[in-house]
């Protein structure tokens, strides 16, 4: 649907915020589209939006927007995606490509087949890297995706133009693009990303519901204060992740407690040599992956 | 022994690194001592100490050195207390305290009675709460201490003078000192650092053991880099601490594991009202925690 000179003619973003606001900033930064069309969950939202720059105008029936746009992407939270997968569902033109922003992706693909069914090769999934400290309109940034990681999880429905086209509008937003399988994607999520925060909020609460908690709490220091910085992350937000990805996180889990349950052997064992031992792996990797940060 | 205006006359210190030198240099600071005296494990460590300030002189034979000092400061690592105490303790003097840095207490005071036997009264342990990323003569510094928390486990058969001394001692560097019975003291410390620090090693180590170890790696961001900063501690330091206050961190570590398969439960349940309760609680006192600091 290229009308001008722009690689993409129309994209609309339902959510935007810091993940969808910052792809259309990313996209206009480079003049790569035509005309970004925003829908949210309120007026108040979209107007700030528009009055940022981030969105040309507020979408107000999928009906009117869906069928000529060249990239949806859907970047609400991933509770809210059924739904709005649904409502733009019958609107899909011929060269419409869907994509989203959500960091589980097997729940994201069961929905996506749920509604676009014959027509799921349309649905290319994706999961941007990048933090999450703010939110709404005026969170998003142009360069927030500049050197950050995309995941692309491509569905066997995917033609290679389509999934093409994607990465292509990440790449132009300075991300680099990875691949993985909807399955892999979500497992090393959950170990490296959701399982963390699982560990985190079960310290701070296993001390928070002591009756003596205030006597830890006043000797935590900054040990503690990193290991739990990510304990105060948004509850619903968490919920919603750990549910969603449940599978992968519970299997996570399960390999995390056996590896306490060694520590706790080797640690009755009074075995100075096999802990040192642990904890020089432990070392050696954080180290080399901080070195190729 | 005070002979001039300063408050302490000789204050002998095992170990002139970050913890030892920083007391030096703190009393220094206020002129509150007259003579600091050090005893390391190399000589270029003790002329480096003289050479910045730290210490006036090293010691040579502890025989001559204890007997007239107002305070000795053992702030070695804790594996190596158990010896010193052992060749100091013939020649405290009549107003000779013997004080300690380690960050357990229940094995230091263990080998203190040990070695001090009916004189056990002249030791009095504490532990100074502060940051350990530098060691060394050269990370010593004189405000290393101001604000921070010093937490004194006084025995029962410590008198008030020399409670009060080494309370007084620790004031004068500036420090806030705090009191907790050396059995409290290991399990605190045991649940808001000891814990933390073993829970963050085992993450690592259980990734890194991996055959796709890679794969994990290369997709952590910013979560992962806070939960895990501890573990790029020093596994030795951190394999005596454990093993030092294995008691204690058995039975944090337990308490834990019982958290952890609670959290399970919910989460096979798919019960998203306790997991969100959970991480509620866990973020509201992260919170408030973190505003109290």
């Amino acid at each position: 649907m290229e009308t001008g000179l722009s690689e993409f003619g129309k994209v609309v973003i339902f959510g935007t915020g810091l993940i969808g606001g910052s792809f259309a900033l990313g996209l206009k930064e480079v003049g790569a589209v035509e005309e970004v069309v925003g829908f949210g969950r309120t007026p108040a939202t979209l107007r700030k939006a528009q009055e940022l720059g981030v969105i040309d105008r507020a979408g107000i029936n999928p009906a009117h927007e869906i069928g000529d746009a060249d990239i949806v992407l859907v970047a609400t939270p991933v509770a809210q995606m059924p739904e709005i997968f649904e409502r733009i569902a019958p609107y899909l033109g011929p060269n419409t490509i869907v994509t989203d922003g959500g960091s589980t992706k097997g729940d994201v693909v069961a929905a996506a087949r749920a509604a676009f069914k014959g027509h799921i090769g349309k649905f290319v999934p994706a999961h941007p890297i990048a933090g999450a400290e703010n939110s709404g309109p005026a969170a998003a940034r142009w360069d927030l995706y500049q050197g950050k990681k995309v995941v692309v999880t491509p569905l066997p429905e995917n033609n290679d133009d389509r999934l093409d086209r994607i990465k292509r509008a990440w790449s132009l937003c300075g991300a680099d693009i990875y691949e993985l399988t909807p399955e892999i994607h979500d497992r090393v999520f959950a170990a490296v990303s959701h399982l963390p925060h699982l560990l985190s909020f079960a310290l701070v609460h296993e001390l928070a519901v002591r009756d003596d908690a205030d006597l830890f709490f006043t000797f935590a220091a900054s040990g503690f204060r990193d290991f739990t910085r990510i304990a105060a992350s948004h509850p619903e937000m968490w919920r919603d992740i750990c549910l969603a990805n449940r599978e992968a996180l519970l299997g996570e889990l399960d390999s995390y407690r056996a590896q306490l349950d060694e520590l706790r052997v080797v640690l009755a064992n009074n075995d100075g040599d096999a802990l040192e031992q642990t904890f020089n792996i432990a070392r050696q990797a954080r180290r080399n992956w901080a070195g190729d940060q």
